[in-house]
């Protein structure tokens, strides 16, 4: 592909170089090589891509290089995510049920649907159309795959959970076990169970080693074009809205209603039956004991709101000097007392 | 079944409704449709029940309805919990060794235990009676597996370890793997072998994702009836108590002791070595970095008992007032002493 | 073996005992039985060490027992390392590949590489001699390991990565898997192709359960020696450098950089882009938002310095009484005033 031709693809404008040149692939401004382009995202980056061998830099609008050919766009990080899209192709997917895979009765393959080696697929499963189920992983008895969704090795999808299209679920997550519910009998712990299930609207993206429970009754939700990273943890009847982006190592807590476009940030902790508002967002760590309202950042353990938790922890710093302070002005006063022959303790 | 039918099994006794009338099903409050039951935990809830389709509530005994038959009982979760059970009947388990499975040599198998497709089990590993291992999951060798345990996909038992009766491990949990111990050698890190194992006692159930190491010598234990949550890592040589548990995502380190009926909640962590007293309490977050006594409830970073963390994060959201309250008492001093014609620094 | 024998092959002085004495194990403190050995770190310990049933102790070279033989050594920890070592041979190795294997096209397989039951090793991928591919692993297209690697059961190598030599993978964990990166495209989200891929060095270990996300472009590394503890996060493009110790359940946000021998305690996290230096050390559930000089030891959230961390939580402790001190104060500042006759707020 030549530099004019990529720039045609991504809508962008070729600002200086030869558009017959020929792209030889695509990388980050710290790995870039001569022929490849890169990106930078703003102004400021400019400079560092111009030092690289890279052939050309997607960048903003209101750059310019007299050193650098730039494929110039309204949203450079945008264009960078197609432009690797167009230069790495992604490898041949799956193809085809492999002989090693166990698929039992009653199964609905949609048209394409692949089944990679010691894949296991429950009776009465139905996969849509081009679902590609990666070796090793598990399509639990009764459970619904949408069109086009891909599951990665190791993944366990226990029985009746149901995922919509285009859904990805990497390696290792696991979908649908049972709620961490208990109920005391005299001294023993009574498992409560869990007979609801899990539903994955389309788009969702769920990383590696993620736990999703199944609801007690009901359904554990989560909304369509949600995203989420590694290591989370989702507990029953947690309802995750729409367009949300959990960062790695989140947990949630029993019953947690999330508002579309939340973001949380790594390390973020939910307590139970906790409402986060719509595009509501915590910083990492966040301990979100108490609702949040709509739109409202927090931050810190317990969350509060940002602004405050900043002030908190500017003064924590000065926590120290505070103490030395207030035993300096105990002395003056003590000082001032002893002055007017008053005697206060 | 009938709603009297139900009572009579529950123990629970019918205030008001048509005993001859069939229940349908079983729901929260927030799922329950026509002709299904509910519960209501205490009086509170009682008119949102009533304000469902719900035939019937299993309800406390101080609760009277004049719009919802009741199922009265002294403690309705504990009821809810047995009528799920009883309305929403469990699939059918695993039958019998699947074709795929790989079973070593001197395995021993227990009457009516179960190996689903794909999975493994290594040489000499003891199998009790109607033991499920499901598919994919792994026994190592010489593992030993109390009756009626199950297994779930995913799951990894490793050579040697040894579980208890009714055991329930959910799917991609690891037990056995090394424990993190390294010595430096020069300047390398050399591995100290654990060649230890784990001990997981009867009644235990772990969720998904869970990893226990195996101990460097003896064993890490996991007590009888002790529940733990997904994601939660135990360290080499913990030994926890029984009929505790253990919310989601929680952190063990080496060496560390729980007696018995400690409750952890989410993403707590425990330091290496400390000892958590029978009965004590942690609160979501907590990082107990030394001995807990028995029966004490803690919260924070570090921990510290629930009265006096409380107080201090109330006073931390005063901090930021606080200083500017002392400025003021300064300046209120210094305006004293330049009255009295003093001068103080 | 005989505790002379033992004492020869562990390079230290038998000070007492039979060195004709057989041994019959080894143990830690705790669990050591007659005929066993066990070893004391320090001088503190040796009258706990002098109570048990072992038949001789591990010790520092300062220590002197009238009541227990001791193999004396200047490092106890690491003789004990090798001890056990010595004392309990490891299970046997996995031997050739096992007939459900699955190998892909144009796999090279090493001298004595071995591939366990149900495991999965896609086209083109290069193994190591004596490489261990433990049942149910996946090994993707195109991936590498060096030779005397061990990768556990239910591991997850991605396409393409590559791990050196004597790398050591436990149960469950996941290698390459595609960052979480996406950028806004209209009111979607869109996931940022990640073409990079993992890079993990020799003699580095990974525990259970953790995930290494693949780079966007370059790679993600693991530097040499690096020993990775259960349940970790590593996002994509982290750089983590040699000999360093990450405690279980931390978590790296992308783009981070640890120098050589960093060492992070449990539940850690580190923000994006940050950087760690040299032999910089980080204190259990540190939040790490700001680079780490070299060799700084930080803690607590947001991390700082250990002595001012340590002082600020001092401080916490007494903030409920600073409050109080502090309206006794102003109640004093107010008599002095009034005693003046003057009149403030």
């Amino acid at each position: 592909m030549t530099l004019g031709e990529l720039a045609e693809a991504l809508g962008a404008e070729l600002k200086g170089g030869d558009p017959s040149a020929e792209v030889l692939g695509i990388a980050g401004l710290e790995e870039v090589g001569p022929g490849q382009i890169s990106y930078v995202q703003d102004a400021r980056l400019l400079r560092r891509g111009e030092a690289t061998p890279a052939l050309a830099l997607i960048a903003p609008e209101d750059c310019a290089s007299e050193i650098k050919p730039l494929l110039s766009t309204a949203d450079p990080r945008l264009a960078f995510a197609h432009a690797l899209r167009i230069l790495v192709p992604a490898g041949p997917p799956l193809q085809g049920v492999h002989p090693t895979a166990v698929i039992g009765e009653d199964v609905a393959l949609g048209e394409g649907a692949a089944v990679g080696a010691h894949a296991v697929v429950g009776d009465g499963a139905r996969l849509g159309a081009r679902v590609q189920i990666h070796p090793l992983a598990i399509v639990g008895r009764g459970a619904q795959i949408g069109d086009d969704s891909i599951i990665h090795p190791h993944v366990t999808l226990y029985e009746g959970v149901r995922l919509g299209a285009r859904v990805i679920v990497h390696a290792g997550s696991v979908v649908g076990s049972a709620g961490f519910g208990y109920v005391e009998d005299g001294e023993k712990l009574l498992h409560i169970p869990h007979v609801g299930t899990v539903v994955i609207e389309d788009e969702v993206e769920i990383g590696a080693g993620v736990t999703i429970d199944r609801a007690t009754t009901g359904a554990t939700v989560i909304g369509r074009g949600t995203k989420i990273d590694n290591l989370v943890h989702v507990a029953h009847n947690v309802k995750i809205g729409r367009n949300c982006v959990v960062a790695g190592q989140t947990g949630f807590s029993g019953s947690v209603t999330l508002g579309d476009g939340v973001v949380l940030a790594g390390q973020t902790g939910v307590a139970d039956h906790v409402t986060v508002g719509r595009g509501a967002k915590a910083g990492a760590r966040a301990a979100i004991t108490r609702d949040i309202p709509d739109g409202v950042t927090v931050l810190g353990n317990p969350a509060r709101p940002l602004g405050e938790q900043l002030r908190i922890e500017a003064a924590l710093g000065k926590l120290p000097e505070l103490r030395r302070e207030m035993r300096k002005l105990a002395a003056r006063i003590a000082a001032l007392e002893r002055a007017r022959g008053g005697k206060r303790d």
